[in-house]
Order: C-alpha cells, then sequence, then structure tokens
C-alpha cells in the first residue's frame, strides 16, 4: 500500500501504488493551499447546516468549529504542516482537523464531495480578489480625474494613426483612458454577480441527499444567490472564464494608455517624464532610462489573455459535470489576479508621478493640425463641407511644396485654391480657439472636459 | 491620377497613384456594405442634426432624406451599384447620394469623421443582431425547459470524469445546460446595454465644432446612452471583443452539450437518436450516419473564439484612438454573428427533433452506483461518512473480485467490511428512490427538478 | 425526399429530410471550390491506379480524365455550374462527370473516402499556395537586403526600450528585419516538406482494400512521401495548423517592422516618409497623411493568429480520425493565404518606395548615446567595466544637471567623477568612429553589415 | 538612496526610490534562477573571450573562472543566498562573484549587456531541455511501438465521428498516434537547430566593440552557429514562440489520444482499463476509479496553448530590439518545459500499463461494420462502387426495419437490393478477412501494420 494512500479521500477501493510523478501530477495543494480560509469558511457553515439536519450533534458541531479555528490559527501563523498525501487544500484541511479533534472529523464531509466543496472556496476566494481589484481600479481612476482636472489648461497634439491630428487637452487624453477604466469597473461588478452565488449543496453531480439546508448555508457566507443546478454548479467555471476576460481587456485598456505614454516619453516627444520609482537602466548604457514599469504593464496584456485563451480552450468540448481538466482554473485565476493587483498599483503609481513638460507638449502644435479649421472656415462661408476639406487640402500641398508652415500662405496663396478666403482667415490660427470650439459632449472645449471631469466624479461616488 | 481618385474622401493633398494591391488592401466595402441600412439610418439622424445646427437649411435636408430613402430602395431591391473608389460603404453611399441630390450631398459630412460615423454604423447593426441572436438563444432554451418538462421520469446514469456517477433524471441534465444558456443570455443583456451608447458626435478624435444636438442624434437612433469622451468613443471597439467573447462562451457552452450528445448517440451508449435531419452519411461507408449537427456546433467554438483572440491581439498595444488596424473588427463581427444564429438554430432543431430511448438509458443504471447511497445508509446508522465511504469502497472491490454486481453481495459479504450491515440494506438498491432522496433546492429528486422547470419558465417570461 | 437527396454521396439509408438551415451549415462548397483543381488532378491519378489495379478499364479511364479535362475547362472559364445538393467540392466535381460521362463516374470513387480525398486536395493546395509565398517572401528580402547595400552609410538612432541606446546603421535596421523572415522562409521550407505527404489511399480510415499503387500515385501528384498510417493520414491536420502559425509568426515579425516604420515616420521622428501609393488620408482632416499599409500589416498579425489559435482550440479534445470538426481547416487556410500574400506583396511595396530623411536621421543622434563609449573609454585605461560604467553614468547625470549635452562638460566636469579623464577624451565624441568600433560579426561597423548583405545575397541565391 | 540600489547594475544615473512594488514586478529572479547553471557556463566562456582580446589578464580571468566554480558549488548544494538587489540571476551571480573575488569581477561584463546575456543563457537552457524532451518522446514512441507489436492480433472498432466505422487492427489505432509524435519529434528536432545559436557578442544593440572572438564563444559553449545581426539576436524571442508551439501541437495529440482513452475505458465501451497507479477516486462515490491522468493530459494542451498565445500576443505589435515586455519569455518557457515533462512521462507510463479487454473489443465488432464489404463485393462483381454504396445502404436500411443484424439478412432480402447477391455473399461477414483486404502501406492488415511498426523501429533507431 502506498505510504501515502491512508490520508487519501478515496483510496478504499484501489490496490496498486500511484506512480510518484503521477501523483505530484495529480496534486493541487502547490497552489489551492492559498484558499486556505475560504476552505476552512465554507466548512464552518457546512457544519452548521449538518447540525440542523441532525447529522452531526451540537457536541460535534463544536468540536469542528473549534478544531477550524485552530486550524486557522496555525495557516495564519504559517505553521501549518503540509504532509504527503494532502493532495489539495481540502485534504489538508480535513486531515489536519481529524488529527485535532478524532472522530468527529469524519463525519464533516457527510453529503458533500469535493466537487461543491472546491467550487464554492473558488467562489469566496474570488469574490474578496474582485473586491480588492475593484478599489485598486478607483484609486487608479480617481488620480487620473483628477490629474485631468488639475492639467486642464495643458494643449497638445491628438494623434490618429500615430500622426498628429488636431490640438486637444492632455486632460481629454487622460480622461479618455480613465472613461475605459470605469466601464472595466462596472463590466467588473457584473462579473461579481455571477461569482457570488453558493454552489454548495450539489454534491458530486445529483445535489445533496440530507435535508442540507441551502439557504442558511447562503447567508452563513454571504452569497446573493444560490445554484439553481446541480450539474451546472459542479461543472462549470464560467466566472473564472469571464474573470480571465474581464483582465484581459482591462489589460488591452492599459496596454494602450501605456503606448501613449511611452510614445510621448521618447526623446523624440518629450512630452512627459516617468518618475525614476518606475524607470530602470541599462547593464551596459549609462544614459539608459527606460520605461520598464510601461513596457512591463503593456506585456501583461498577453500574459493574461493566454490566461484566458488557455483555459477556455481547456474547457472546449469537455462533457459536462466535473472532469480533472477544471483543474487548470486555480493557477490562471491566482495568476491573472496577481498581475491585475500589481498593475493597477503600478499603473496609479505612474499616473500620480510623472511629469508633463507643457512647453514641448504645446511647442508642438503645428499650424497643418488646423487645416480642418481652414475647411470649417469656408464651410462657414457657405461651402459644403467635402469642398471645402479638398480646398484646405489643396492649401496643406501648397504650403508643403513651398516649405513653409500652413498658417504661413498668404492670402494671394490661398486664393489660388478659392476666392472665399479673407484676411479673417487669420483667426483660424489660434489653437486655444481651436480647442474651445469643440465644446459639444464629449469634446476637447474647457467646458466639455470639466464636464467630463464632473461626470467621472458624481460615477466615483457612486461606486463606493 | 489615379481613375478612382476622384471620389476617395480624402484625396486632396494626393498626388501618387495607390499601387492597386494596396487598394484592395486598404478597402472595406466587401464586406461592410452590409451594414448599408445602420449606414443611412446614421446620416438621415445626422443631417437633422445639422438642420437644427444651421449647418444645412430644411430644403437640403429633405433633398438628403429624400437621397437617402432612394438609396435605402436601391440597396432593398439589390440594384445598388458598387463603383470602383467606393472604398467602404460610408463612401458608397455619399458617392451615390451626390449622384442622385447634387451639391447638398456634399454637406453631408460636415462635422462628421469616418471614425465616428463608421462605429455608429457599427452600433446600430451589432444592436439589431444582438436582439435576434437572444430570440434564438430564448427559443433554444424553451424548447429545451419544455422537453425537460415532458420527460421528467426518465432515469439515466449521471457521469463524472465520463464514469458513472449516480443515477439522475434525463431532465436534470437537459436543464443543466439550459441553465448555462440563461447566463448567457443575460450576460448578453449586459453587452447590449454597452452596445447601446451613441458615440456620433465625436468627430475623428476632438468632438464636434458645431452645434450639433447630440442628444437629438441619440433619440433620432434611439440609443440609451451618448458616448462620455470623444476619444475613447472613435478608438474603442470594447462592445465588439465583448460581443465575440460572448459569443466564445456560449459556444463553449454549446461544444459541452454537444460532446454529451454525441457519447450518449455512439452505439455504446445508445442513449438517443439523433433526427435524420440532423445527421449525414459517408461517402464510403454505407451504415454510417453520423451527427455532423454536433460536430460542427462542437467546431464553432474554435471559429469564434479565434475571432475573439484574433481582435484582441491586434488591439494589444494599439496607440490610442483611431487606428487601421481597428478595421479588423467588422469581419470577425459578422462572421460571429453568422455563426451564432446559424449554431443556436440548429441547436434548437437538434434539441427538438432527437429521439431517447429509456429502456436504454434505464438499462445502463447498475448497482455500482449505489455506492454513495450505500454509504449514506450506514451514515444513518451513525457511522462517520469518512468511515462509511471507505466501508462502501471495500464492498465495491469485493464485489469486483468475485465478479458480481454490488447488489449481489449477500449480507455475509456485508459484514466483512462492516457489522452495522442489516436486511433493510435492500432497499437502498433503488434508483427511483434514491434519485428522490436529492430534493434540495438544485437537486434531481423529481420535486426539484419541477421547480427548475418552473423557475425557468418564469425566467424566460420576463425576457420577453 | 428531399429534392437535393439524389446527388448526396451518402444518402441511402436516409429517409428524413435535412433542415435546410442544417444543410447550408453542413456545406464547404462556397470555399471548397477554391480546390477545384486540386480535387481534378487528384481524381485524376486516381482513376490511373484504379485502372492499374483493374477496377475500371482503359476505356472507361480515359472517359473519366477526359470528363475530368472537360470540368477543368468548365471551372477554368468560369461556367462551371454548381447546384443544389452540391455540397463541396467533391460532391460537384463527380455529379458534373456523371452527367457528363455517365455511369463510369460511379467507378471513380471506388474505395476512396472523401476523407483521404479532402485531405490530398488540401495538401495539393497549399503545396502551391506555399510555393507562391515563398516567391513573395524572398522578393521582400531581396529588395530589404539591397536597400540595405545601398544606403549603407546612413546613421541614426538605435532603439531599446524605445529609448535612444546606441548609433547604429540604418542598414543594420533592415537587416535585422530581413534576417528574421529568412528565418521565416527556412521555418516554411520546413513545414512544405510535411506538407508534401500523399494520403490518398487512406480510405475512411483503414486504408484501402483494392490493389491501389500508392506509390503511383504520389509520382503522378509529386509527392515527396506517403503516409504512414490511415487514421492518422485522414484524421490529422497538423500540415494546416503548421501553416497557421508559420504565418502568425511571420507576422509578429512583419508588425514589429511596421511598428518601427510607424514611428519613425510620426512628426515627432521624421525619419522616414511612406511613398503616397501605400497612404491614405482622412476624411475629415485635410492635411493627414496616414501610414495604413503600415497599420493593416500589423492588424494582420492579430487575425492570422485568431486563425492558428481558433483552429487549434477545434482541434483540442477530438477523438482520433475524421469529425466534422475539421471542416474548420480550409477557410483558415485560404484566409491565412490570401492575408499573407497581399501582405508581403504590400511590403514590398512599402518598403521598396519609402524615402529617408538622412540629415534628420543623422541630426537625431545625440552625445548621451556615447555614454558606453565613454565607459569604453575608461575600460581602455583599464577601470573594470562595471566602475567605468558607474562613471560614465554620473557624468551623464552632471550633464543633465548642467542642462549641457554629455560632450559639454569640460575635462574638468569629468575629472570629478574619474581623474583618468585626459584631452583625447575627445576623440569619444565622433558618431561615425563610434559605429565602427562594431566591427565583430553581427555588429554595426559597415564592415561587419557589408558581411551581412553578402551572406544575405548568398543565401537568397540558394533558396531559388 | 534605495538600500537596494548599490547592487543594481545600472544605478549611476538614478536618483530617487524605486518603488516597491515596481521593484518586485520588474524582478524576475524568482524564476530565472533556474537558469544559474547557464549563466555560469555563459559567463565562464565570456571571460576567456575576454582573456583572449586582452580586457582581463589570464590571471584575472582565473580568478573569475575560480569564483564562478564556487558559485556553482552554491547552487547545487542550495545554499546560494538570494539577496536584496538581486533582480535577475545575472546580477545575483555577478553580485557574488564580486563578494568573493572582488575586482576583477567588475571587468566580466566588458561589452557585454543583459540584452546578450539573458538571451544566451535561455538558449542555453532551453537546449538541454529540448534534449531531455526529446528523450522522453523517444522512451513514449518506443513503448507504444513495442505494444503495437505484441498486441498485433487484436481486432476492435474503428471510429469516425465516434460512430463505428470498420473493423481495424488495435495496433493500427496505437501506431496512429506513434505516428502523430514522431513528427513531433523531429519538428522539435528543426527547432533545437534554431535555439542553437550564439547570440553572445550582440552587446545591448549594436554588437561588440571589442576584439571578442564569437566563434571562440560559439565552440566554448557548442552551439551549432553564430547569429547574423545583433538587434535581431537580442530582440528576438522566435525559439520559444516556436518552442511553446511545439508543445501545444504535441499536446493537441494527446489530447485526442486521451479523449480516446476515455472513451474505451468508459464503462460502456470497456475496452480496457487503466492501472491504478493512473486513477483516482472520488471523495463521495466510493465506487469511482477515474482516469485523471488522461484528464489532466487533456487539459495541459489548452495551458500551454495559452502560454504561446499570450506571448506571442506579447509580442505583436513591439518595436524591435529589446523590450521589458520580453521578459514574459522565460515562465512560459520553464511552465512549458515542466508541463511536457510531467506530461510525456506520466503518458508513458499510462500507455505501458492499461490493460485491454481483448474480448471485449473483439465482441464489439458488428455485422453492419462490413457495409462497405458488402458494397465492395458487389464492385467486384462490376457494380460501380457508386451504386454499390447505395445498394449496401438499402440493405441496412432493411436490416434497420427488420431489427435484425445486416449478416442476418437472408439471400432473398438481399436480392431485393440488388440480384447479384449470390451465397459467396457469406464470405463478407468475417471481421478477420474484412481487416486483411487493407493490406496496401498504412491500411490495417496485418503485413501493413507490422511494416508499421518496422518503420517506426528503424525510425527511433535513427533518434539515438
Amino acid at each position: 500500500m502506498a505510504s501515502s494512500e491512508g490520508s487519501k479521500l478515496w483510496g478504499g477501493r484501489f490496490v496498486g501504488d500511484t506512480d510518484p510523478i503521477m501523483e505530484k501530477f495529480n496534486a493541487s495543494i502547490a497552489y489551492d493551499k492559498r484558499m486556505w480560509d475560504a476552505d476552512i469558511r465554507g466548512s464552518k457553515a457546512y457544519v452548521k447546516a449538518l447540525e440542523k439536519a441532525d447529522l452531526v450533534t451540537a457536541n460535534e458541531m463544536d468540536k469542528i468549529l473549534h478544531g477550524m479555528d485552530q486550524i486557522h490559527e496555525e495557516w495564519s501563523k504559517g505553521v501549518f504542516e503540509i504532509k504527503p498525501g494532502d493532495e489539495d487544500i481540502h485534504t489538508a484541511n480535513e486531515r489536519r482537523l481529524k488529527e485535532l479533534i478524532g472522530e468527529p472529523a469524519g463525519k464533516l464531509h457527510t453529503g458533500r464531495s469535493r466537487n461543491d466543496q472546491a467550487v464554492t472556496d473558488m467562489r469566496l476566494w474570488l469574490r474578496d480578489a474582485i473586491a480588492t481589484l475593484k478599489g485598486n481600479a478607483l484609486q487608479l481612476i480617481t488620480s487620473m480625474v483628477e490629474r485631468a482636472a488639475v492639467e486642464i489648461d495643458v494643449l497638445f497634439p491628438g494623434y490618429t494613426h500615430m500622426q498628429r491630428a488636431q490640438p486637444i487637452r492632455w486632460s481629454h487624453w487622460i480622461l479618455s483612458h480613465a472613461v475605459a477604466l470605469s466601464r472595466d469597473v462596472e463590466h467588473l461588478q457584473e462579473i461579481s454577480r455571477r461569482v457570488n452565488v453558493l454552489p454548495l449543496g450539489s454534491g458530486a453531480i445529483a445535489g445533496t441527499p440530507f435535508n442540507i439546508d441551502r439557504d442558511l448555508l447562503r447567508q452563513e457566507l454571504s452569497f446573493g444567490d444560490i445554484s439553481l443546478n446541480s450539474m451546472d454548479a459542479t461543472g462549470q467555471r464560467d466566472f473564472v472564464v469571464e474573470f480571465l476576460f474581464w483582465a484581459s481587456l482591462c489589460l488591452t485598456h492599459l496596454s494602450k494608455m501605456s503606448e501613449d505614454l511611452m510614445l510621448y516619453s521618447t526623446k523624440e516627444f518629450s512630452f512627459l517624464t516617468l518618475s525614476d520609482a518606475y524607470s530602470t537602466g541599462s547593464s551596459l548604457m549609462p544614459q539608459k532610462k527606460n520605461a520598464d514599469s510601461l513596457e512591463l504593464i503593456r506585456s501583461k496584456a498577453g500574459r493574461v489573455f493566454g490566461r484566458c485563451a488557455g483555459f477556455l480552450m481547456t474547457l472546449k468540448g469537455l462533457p459536462s459535470t466535473y472532469n480533472k481538466d477544471l483543474q487548470e482554473d486555480k493557477e490562471a485565476m491566482f495568476d491573472c489576479y496577481d498581475t491585475m493587483h500589481a498593475v493597477l498599483q503600478v499603473t496609479t503609481g505612474v499616473m500620480s508621478t510623472l511629469k508633463i513638460n507643457r512647453s514641448v507638449m504645446e511647442g508642438a502644435l503645428s499650424p497643418d493640425m488646423l487645416a480642418t479649421d481652414l475647411a470649417y472656415y469656408l464651410v462657414r462661408k457657405g461651402v459644403p463641407f467635402r469642398e471645402a476639406h479638398g480646398i484646405s487640402g489643396k492649401a496643406v500641398f501648397l504650403a508643403e511644396s513651398k516649405n513653409i508652415p500652413l498658417n504661413h500662405l498668404t492670402l494671394e496663396d490661398l486664393h489660388t485654391t478659392c476666392p472665399l478666403f479673407s484676411s479673417d482667415v487669420s483667426s483660424v490660427w489660434d489653437y486655444s480657439s481651436s480647442v474651445e470650439q469643440y465644446s459639444a459632449p464629449g469634446g476637447t472645449a474647457k467646458s466639455a472636459v470639466a464636464a467630463q471631469v464632473e461626470q467621472m466624479r458624481t460615477w466615483l461616488k457612486k461606486q463606493t
């Protein structure tokens, strides 16, 4: 008999030894021990339901509760000892319980299966994790919104296709990313509702045959709802997949912001400088200051998406109910949480401490970025936009041919493209008034940006 | 000058010819023409806002509206002619408008960019598409729930790890999949809210400089909300990514159901027979009847996930605002919709027409599936479950050694494992009463399954 | 009986109608018709093997060959008519053959299954497609290598972490991408060997029961080898997956090159200008010239990877041999080929026509990029590199503090960091001689770059 | 100044503290320490090149070599102590070297960058890892081929679409998977060639400015080739991506084999029984014996693919040369290796120890699986196959209608479908002779399967 067999929860009918490589391959304790607290909480709730159903006595219940508290203390203090045969956290805690309180420990698993136990633990764990991440995200958004409020007067080039497009406010840029993150928070909130459903009482597949009060369990563990169908409850991991996807999309947003910031912090753009706290140097080149923080943030979009893609592929085509393939759920969930937890904090640090170079930003505005305004000048004189666009395009071409800035074209030059230009065209060449035109909701005028700040502040207040 | 250049919306400052391969590579008309109706609706709303802002006269507006109606009719009748230079649906419709009504057509694009126009079209299109898919999904769920109601008395083996686990109701199995699909519908509803946001009025990047009433646009196009920030509005495609992911997860659910059904329709299981309407044969082997429908459904999980993965990778690390990379959005969205539309209908057909072989299903129940009940028998006599599990395991081993079914063990045999067995153990060997134990919510007892049917019916009523 | 049933290859034992949605869902003719030529070639070879095995007479063979030639002509001329019931290209061609030559057509499929027929067609098609793509890739590499040869004297900043690192040759940059593409070609060549294996003669699963000479088939179709095992031959699509992955990796390379080029063509860098032939404008902003070609190239990395990911997910966990899920193979393969075919040509155009702005590139070199040389100056005077790196770092910090370029530090300034500096330190501040130090193989000295050009030219010669 | 700053390789010009979260986010020592041996080997080779280039004296070289040996011993014995500030294995080893030998340690990094150092370490590590995996794979293939040789006489149903198709040999099934794995080995060998290229001497980006003999380095480290271009060498991770993809495809193969085996080990099929050493039980259901090993193998296809997808997404759109995003390379590489290492060994164990139930396998053959033979009977009498297929299909339908096995149809029954049937049709109903027809290469006749065994044995001999 295998040395470790005595403590396995399922050893009764097995006679051969397990291949040691297989044993290691099969075990999840190395990572699922992280759910020790959730596992204890789940068991403590469960024993109360057992007592209510007369499957344990009040005395036995107390012993189990007390034993569980002791185990909790061992884990908290870092002295819990994992032993050979503890293939997962459930086995480990139950094994320890038996050591501590003896026979009543054997009653704890009555009517319960690891199938419903493990998924209950995961939901408890993830619910807490989501709350933490929501807090991290709100902190990041808050710091961005407040920064946008402070720096609302700074103008700089807005880019499309990485080419200078139109003058915009720096705060407009900040808010464009904050708005995306606010969608992420709302999205996370929705997922949280689907996480917050109790599967305990679903057994291995068929439900529970004892008089287990599932609503009592729900209340004890503060779940919002109980699962509808035992086969679905034990065999689905949608809540994990949704969480992994959420993180993938959120990190795609952050990869976009990082990409912009890296661009803006090149020598050639020089719009901003990262704090040394979020930069690193080169082992070879003494002058280098690299935005490693931003590169790492950008890179994590791939990492987390990989977890999502991998787990979805694992799920594809599986038959119903629990299959061991599902064991891929936990490492993905933990890694995704850890990554998001670090990324959101580092991003908050980066966004709070970077310094903008206002003069460089404003100096980068160039008259060609007002070509649209030039067309609008004509629109206001009655020229259909499509035609005005063509005229303005010709003016741009003319200036390029003469190798002069667009605003250096003389009235005569402009008249070669359209007779409607008159001396008031000079009013076009003002970046501040250009920007102020965009006052409709969502635009880059000061009033419109200030309104966005207020909308975001109101939204933030509602989140807490 | 390139033959097609005259009609390009951006030709003014360009002097060289476009490489014909590049022209084709760049054009999206081959697929985005599918949004012709949304594009027309968007332009009709936009011209009303232009009129309100005095950028077109009432008369010009009427001409544009009338012209748009004519274009609508041409598309409806299939006679709209795409011409060289029509690089996308927006260009094509505007080019045609100019042919029909002349100069006022040139005013339609005032203050609008293809950046806000294209994404408005997509949101209009997808909103309708989602409504259709929701209807398809509800029809599928309804047919499953009603089937579950009718066949509630049929028992068959529940499997975990593809091994016989415990007796369950066939309807319990059906409902486990219906419940997953109901989550998909709720998930889709949430996405729909994020799709239903108006980006029009965001221009290319900075917003609109004219007095465009975005709330008027919202009402005209029945959007639920307007976008908060113009850079975000034109540069994000989260609603597409979310839709692609939704479909990936939903198809993962259907791949699971298909896998089960394929298993159950093997010769070896013979639990059910697909309708000929959803089966095909072999070009070589005359006896073959293949569940091609199920295999196709299963395969689509990969296809649609590929679209999701591909588009997310395309988005990763892009800088802010519109980049041409975003053009990958439409084919992914269309293909995903078409796939889901077909899959949901075919699945409804399969689930409505398959025939179950009740006698085979019930014949497949075997006494070893009651080993848990045997343990519970002991639990009810006071044996701690963990110990009872071990005793039952030994009984299973004994029966296997003797090569007899578990219920053929004599009382003497059983006594070798535990002295608490008495003659009433015979009551364990009844599948119907075994199943009836699982009466807690979500379980497989008749009452619990009937309750699930009612919950689903109530939920379905709320969806319409 | 379904109207289309008469022409299905497997209708014998089926009595019900097929659901029309299912029929469309199941059919592949819409895309697999693209393999019409390969299908005809395969059938022509097969009938020769049938004749050798006495399964058709010489006369029947001639009729079939002649009929196939007629079908070939119909396809070539675009007059082949697809009829209801033609679910795939194999069915369509065989149906047409029967119309043209009558009964002998019914013998063509003897001992053959669509399982081995379809995969033979795919391998024939892909073999040709790969040859085309290899040619496209070699053309691209050639134009890059020759450009590198011509512009070898141009220096510009080399970047790491998007920050200026060290002066390099522009040709060194070009070659860094050409070298990656040459790996892609070698990789493609390896895949090609695995594509070029004949599966015909594997039947549906078990092989062929007739005296079919598979080596004759191999020779007729110019395959390099024949498949080893019939189950593997009909049930694997590794060659498709490998092709999809190859394209994903190749496009990842091109996405990297595109990213660099987009950066270099921003206003802020202004290192180069794309030809108008590969640029587009804005419908709103007249001054815009966008590098759409580069953005599209970059975006395709996601698209093609999505095909790879999707198909691999479809394959995951499938049972052995042919399952209908495999039908996802063809659209992925075609789309991937079309994308690569366009991308490689457009990239060749972009790289051949872009204009570099040499003065801007060289003007972007800055003294801080020689900080490593400053450290090496000390190394050559015996200072351990680690210490020299620290000293040079301090000099950089000093220059930054004084807000002067690094080479404007006086000898006195430098002495505050290290006493070993003497007047010959001025020799450090020469970009040309800095670059010339890197003469080891793979470096950026002129001789080393010229050597790379020669290595690539030699390699290119070997490829054709 | 940050407490840990003194030991950073790049601290010279930095003045602020690093955010501790950022420090942890940035560090890779937690996982890249695994390359300690490769890092030491690389440094030992490098110091020899430094000595040859007169950058260190022979005495200094000896000190460094000796110091490195001491560090090697510390790692070997598990006593190497990682200290705060050791952000990666390169820093840790160099820091320790300095502690051990003092100043000469500062010369080791002359002309080297972590950019070329890290990738050299990775290539050394992966080269060894690939050799190990190749050995594991060959062991698995060997055990499969030898099992196929031993059990060559066992027949069982071959399935397509999970439906019984034609009788085949069990060994034919085994070999179909062994053949796929042999492709994996050849594929791995090709990748190995691309791994086995020396990047050292590429510096950070531009190459090495000293007289470093890269061919000496190549020989010292037994690389097959040296990298062509320093920018490519330091900035590409193709060899990692290719390895991750290789594992993904290999695991897709193993997921297929596992799926088959799980199916065959269901109660309903009962073709085989896994050894207890590779099975586990249920914590709830005493009778359960689950094929967890197979489920885990199947699940890993998703896991490893996720690593591949994630890393490729990380690479997408990165600019040239080293960016910190590349740091995602190592965890992916290690996890993929560990997974493959375990999976290949566990699979070898499973395949070596499973027991087949020959009588059940042969008992599962059914007369309808000979319907193709019935058609071939007619083909041999001159009926065109397409017609014969239809006739056989009618016979199948007739037998199904009469609810009798196909071979129980009387001659009269058969005559209703075709007059050519005569009494010799009884010879069709023999599974053994049916199988023996498939004697063409790759088929399932005994001779053809034996030939496959020989081909595989020959191939295996060539691999070692």
